[in-house]
């Protein structure tokens, strides 16, 4: 016999915690002081069902693993739980106003126009958790702007009739040169998560990596792949080993052909619009009396198994492990690129974290500036493949970082916010808009193939120039007090 | 006996097609899948009149070259033609109200202020079309912007008294060194079309480059230049080369006196301004169901018969079936220039298209900076002129541009603007005033003649500096959510 | 016995048209077409009194020194004509409010603070006139912007107890770097016109040229100075170089220890904010009909007489005719620095005529830094006197311009601004402000008098940059129509 | 028998003036002239009670310190005092408002956050004299400024799992390289003052440097550290060399580790904001009459025993009177780092004064890029110690100090602003945060210990040019009248 609300709803306190999840109970009261979101976030929901919090931020196998079956209670019976009355805020109901009249999709011709919806439609700590980046925000803005620094130098009469912009990916013929990075919590934006993802990449022919902190299963991801499409792992490295072997093994096994350690990453970083969405209904909180908030954002729940520790000693043990090729994810300065090199991995992704992690860090497209003549005057530019990510919005940028040497581009977000406002068709187009864009100004820079795109088709001359676009500290302004002229007097 | 309203408005399925242009009914239901703005916009007034919409887009000849005799119907008695009654959107009333309150011609003092009165007093898709850019309109903006970079060093005590600002152009002297360079469609700004600059080219002694995309026939726009005046033709090269020739040897025959061939537009850009306007009665579009809408505006609909694959191989042909000095238009950089000496032609315009084509492509006159003097160097700065035309809003920018070494420079959108809001009379005023403020800042900057004006007398340091002036990007700022600071509680 | 209103009153057409100054009639019929200001201003008065229109334009010896005695008809009986009933307009009512709402004097703490007061109480058109600058305004705010790209290197410990900033200009000591340069039409702002300055001038012990295009006649200004005060003659020379001989002559007679002759102004600049500010009332240009209105604001109708043949041959005979030293007011570039020193005059103001004149000139601080290192270079930097005028509201700024090298500096506009707001305490004020600001920041910067100010004080590594902070296109930025993200369905 | 309210009520003007100041009466009638602050201020409390703007100004030993006994009236029996009925301002009832919607201490995030909710809460003077600059403020705002200049290369691949940033200081171990710099006028922001800070100091374990001008008295600051804390002496020298004898000998009796001798000041700044806010209630003043309103601001009213005739002569004075480390405080080009070194202290602070002194001085972080190659150059850098303070608002902040050489930062207006709108725990979250940043990116960056941080891991290219990121200059903008397109008729 299923368990019924009651039951479950007298164990609602930090001494004795019970949720449901997906109709089925669990006593969690041991497992409070463990759980990596910290113990408040669940006793909001002790006695209650928790399904839509839990939903996006654990993959589906996270009690299966995490907690023991002895805490697994079993069956509700979910009639006999009351539904929670939500009153719908002011805030929700905009939202839902703002769904209501959301632009039809071929009203989207470009990737911006993706996020100016999907920031109106979506919940505001989804949107919070995807569009905040490290302080001020300065290096994630600096990262789209960095390609407004370069500007081109077209060949003219040149045939374009024909325009082949495919290319290949460690060994894998692409049909773009662009790939799916990872990101996290995909089931924040859309209910389907990441597969939604895997489906698109599939239909234009283009590389998913496979995000460590995805909302659906490794195995869910591999799965909705389709023939030979190829997957890679991008993977934060546990304080356990074992476990990341495990990851590392079982990912090979699978099929993925590329392993993305990222190493910019010791610690999650601090996005205080992503700390600061969780204070919405701020009353709740004063109550809180005398316990602490510890909570930072989603950001900090899902990551403190990461190892602060990784370092370049643990790369020929990633190498004992696996026979996929390894690239360090999160390269940010030459002297690196020349030690991974000499690490023999096989690439670098010259990339900040899109601007979530250390703010102030440079744009990958700078990076790439610096990293490829000293590459080439070693000759080693032949014995890695570098990519960037970070800021890439146009098929300029991306023929700009191809120009200056990158064997491709991740993009991460744009997709998600397509995702979230317009689900698979959403990135269908989004993915769409990037070929008609690239077939367009390969043809207006002159070149019929990736390949002829060289150095002379770009003036970089303004790109190290921080000073001059660097974008608004937006921060700074609004808490500064402009200087005012004398005010008259008052009326009488 | 002519057809009725009736008779027509039977025929108004993709099945049977028939419409009605100036009184006259066109069978076009075969011609359907071949209209290269799409069917969809054809299907639109299926038996019904489609004058209005036809003019702007079509010289009056397009029927009968490109539409069989036989399916030319014959008149229809107009009177029998239900008139569609429109509902005035909200829009419209907007903008019947500022024409009722536009300022009159004398309160424009620059060629900014007919712009300016211009985008609200025409319709939002001529608007659309004539000021889109492409992309980001960075380099749009970026054209007029980059003269902001050059600073004059004027001499003093120069006798100023008289100042003659004529100059030659291909060798025929004009009164001021702009030409009216070739801009589509000018039927959407005035009904009488590119005649309109015609007429105002004749009255101050300028050039007019007739447009291969006119609204007016070639033929009409020759036929309205008067006496000795001159034109030139631009060219979009078909990719059917018996046409182009055909076009180029009756232009010649018709008294042209240069051949303006376009080399940055292998396709007509994605203007997303343009595409957008489209887009204005959401509705209708809603209930297209399954069909897939393909039109991308104004300026993809009327290019397609382009040619990508022109080349440098193709320059001597030209040369061949015309003794018209050859300019090629569109030329991006150095090397370029300097292929085009080596082809033989009689000179180049560095262009970017109006920022219509390649964002992010340079100005033309930053690349005029980086050209001369690598001519200069060369001796080759005779064998050739040199023209840019791109953001010349003010006689101190053509100065720039003649002081740097051009022969003279293009102007088109301000014309267009000036005959949208005001017709011939602001065409006339818009070159006058030029004419005005070139008398006035040949006296300032200490000359009395072009020939006098020289690289000393600008301060070129900061034109190679891209990031300092960026313009600003639109779309990326309204899609970014800046930080806030903590929001105060809400009021009880 | 007097002319009434009435006899006056009849004389209202073009083919008799008298008018009423200062309670006396005059004949103007035949005068009519030589008005430089052209003959519909005037025509609008015809049989009127026009004493308020004709006051601030015209020093009160005009009608003496230009209308033959014929056509003075005697005094009319002011109690017979009839008073205009003015419909206040509401923008008039607007500034009748700002002006009993104007902030107290004490208020006024710097220099802008008066432009800002000014704004709001002063007339349109007067404020149009002073405010104004040519076309897009840019040089004009680029004047004190360029101030701005030059940072202090202060030196500490230094015994800055007593300060002392008096220097000598020309041979004259004063107290504090900086003179009262010439600005036209000053009864515009108050109605004593430049009288004012000069009494302030005196107090303060500082040198104010005497503007050629004075509402008060000159001998007015001279016998407005007391006791030994220093005034300078500034000229535009006229095309009768007898008159400008005269003039000279006089001044030289009368005491003037400075003779500037304005070189940058061959002609008087567009100055499209004046220009446009005629046209407050529209209603009645409408119907001006078929007569076109060629007046362009206040500058042009002033300055017909001015010789655009002004060149360096003329330096001689100037030296000729007076021993006044001669200074060169509105050179702009290092070459014409050094033909100044040979030609043998005995100072330059680098000056762009506060951007009134050629827009993207560049501002005297500016030409300034190129000047001084090539001046020392030759060793003639002794040679002659380089004074600065544009731009300066701050102490900071004539410290920036004397570390530089400029043995003073001219202003101008804001003492019209605080004449304009407050009458003489206000230009008191202003000159005071700028005393307590001197001492002060010569402590700060570590030196005890002017001639301890050096290069090495200041970092002007940024002054060359003009792209960095060109000042706003605002013309262009209005007209400019930004890209939109899509837009959301209309409510329903 | 105490005195009453009506006794003292009748000492109510010039000629005898009584006020009460913390239930005590004191007859200041002799004093009136020497009142630093001007007579005015304290005329306007003749005959009543003083104390709530006494307090802030002064420290609680003023009155026995500079007023002498016989001066001492004795206590006043309060009960008798009339208490005076405010009408609350508008402005102080939105003030009221806004505390009691404060945003609760943790949704502060940063210390911008801070100082965005201390300026809604703070009285309007308080915070006129804390957040003002001076002139423009633009190198008050060029501090924060000059910090987003600086970009970084971050190491990867580093074990960072435990991070140690703490570091000494004069000897002194510190937990986090700041130092809370001295800021005058605690109480203006807490009525308890500076010790409040005092706790903090103790609490984090960083070092208070206590202020000349602090509302507590000195004692009452050493007197709240408790064990073992640290705190330096900021001096303001005095005219009268005596007392500053006595000042710096007490302070090193007492315990201080350091002497911070202000060379930036030989006056006090001109803060415009803090001049104006006292105009608050204009009506007053317009009846001042003919006394003209001497005051300037807190900051003038304070500071007048300053000596202006500090110089380096001086040094070796202070090495003889103390044997604490003499620490030169507002060092502003390498020239005068040398000479401090050559004249033996131990160190220097390279600061502007927070932006209040010298208007377009440079910010720390700029004149430490260039002071510190010269030292290295010498040999030098391990000679004197280097700090800098002004604009740090981030961790990232201090770490690009460091990296370019500083042992460390001092940060002021940012606790106060903490410290005004939370009191002490406002302070302690404040520098908390700096602690959890400083974690952050320390990892990030790729160092575990401040001796690994150095100049290959910023990226410092932008940081000379001024021009870039000049701060708007907001004065002129506001006083700017834009050009402005033609304007439409009006409506009929």
């Amino acid at each position: 016999m299923p368990l019924t609300g009651q039951d479950v709803g007298k164990h609602n306190s930090r001494e004795s915690c019970w949720v449901i999840v997906h109709g089925k109970a669990y006593d969690v009261t041991e497992f409070l002081p463990e759980h990596p979101g910290g113990p408040k976030i669940i006793l909001k929901y002790a006695g209650k069902d928790a399904t839509e919090e839990f939903d996006p931020i654990h993959p589906p196998d996270t009690l299966d693993k995490y907690l023991d079956k002895s805490k697994h209670l079993g069956p509700v019976d979910m009639s006999t739980v009351e539904k929670e009355e939500r009153v719908e805020s002011p805030e929700e109901r905009e939202r839902q106003e703002h769904i209501a009249r959301m632009p039809i999709l071929e009203q989207c011709y470009n990737l911006m126009d993706f996020e100016a919806v999907a920031r109106k439609v979506m919940k505001k700590t989804a949107w919070a958790y995807y569009s905040s980046g490290a302080d001020d925000e300065i290096t994630m803005r600096e990262n789209h702007s960095a390609f407004h620094k370069i500007w081109f130098r077209p060949r003219i009469l040149v045939d374009v009739e024909k325009v082949d912009f495919s290319t290949t990916m460690l060994g894998t013929k692409v049909d773009i040169p662009f790939y799916v990075t990872a990101t996290a919590l995909g089931k924040l934006g859309n209910p389907e998560g990441e597969v939604v993802l895997t489906r698109a990449a599939k239909k234009h022919n283009v590389i998913q990596m496979i995000p460590t902190l995805a909302s659906c299963s490794f195995d869910e991801i591999v799965d909705a792949a389709e023939g030979d499409q190829v997957q890679w792992l991008q993977l934060y490295v546990n304080k356990d080993r074992e476990i990341t072997k495990k990851i590392v093994q079982h990912a090979e096994r699978r099929g993925c052909k590329g392993l993305f350690i990222t190493v910019d990453a010791p610690q999650l970083g601090r996005r205080e619009k992503d700390m600061r969405s969780k204070f919405t209904d701020v009353g709740s909180n004063v109550q809180a009396g005398s316990e602490v908030d510890k909570s930072q954002g989603a950001a900090r729940a899902i990551s403190s198994f990461i190892d602060p520790a990784l370092s370049w000693k643990d790369i020929p043990w990633f190498k004992s492990i696996t026979k996929m090729p390894i690239i360090l994810k999160g390269v940010q300065r030459v002297e690196d690129v020349l030690l991974a090199v000499e690490a023999g991995v096989h690439g670098v992704v010259l990339s900040n974290h899109g601007g979530r992690q250390l703010d102030f860090a440079r744009s990958g497209i700078e990076v790439l500036a610096e990293v490829m003549p000293v590459l080439r005057e070693r000759g080693w530019d032949k014995r890695i493949e570098i990519y960037i990510d970070g800021g890439v919005r146009r098929a300029t940028d991306i023929i700009k970082a191809l120009c200056l040497g990158a064997k491709g581009v991740g993009i991460g977000r744009p997709f998600l916010f397509a995702m979230s406002a317009y689900g698979q068709p959403g990135v269908d187009r989004a993915m769409q808009l990037l070929k008609d864009e690239m077939e367009m100004n390969m043809r207006l820079i002159g070149c019929s193939s990736v390949d002829q795109l060289n150095p002379t088709l770009v003036d970089t001359r303004g790109l190290s120039m921080h000073t001059a676009t660097v974008p608004v500290d937006t921060l700074g302004q609004t808490a500064y007090e402009p200087l005012v002229n004398p005010k008259e007097k008052a009326k009488l």
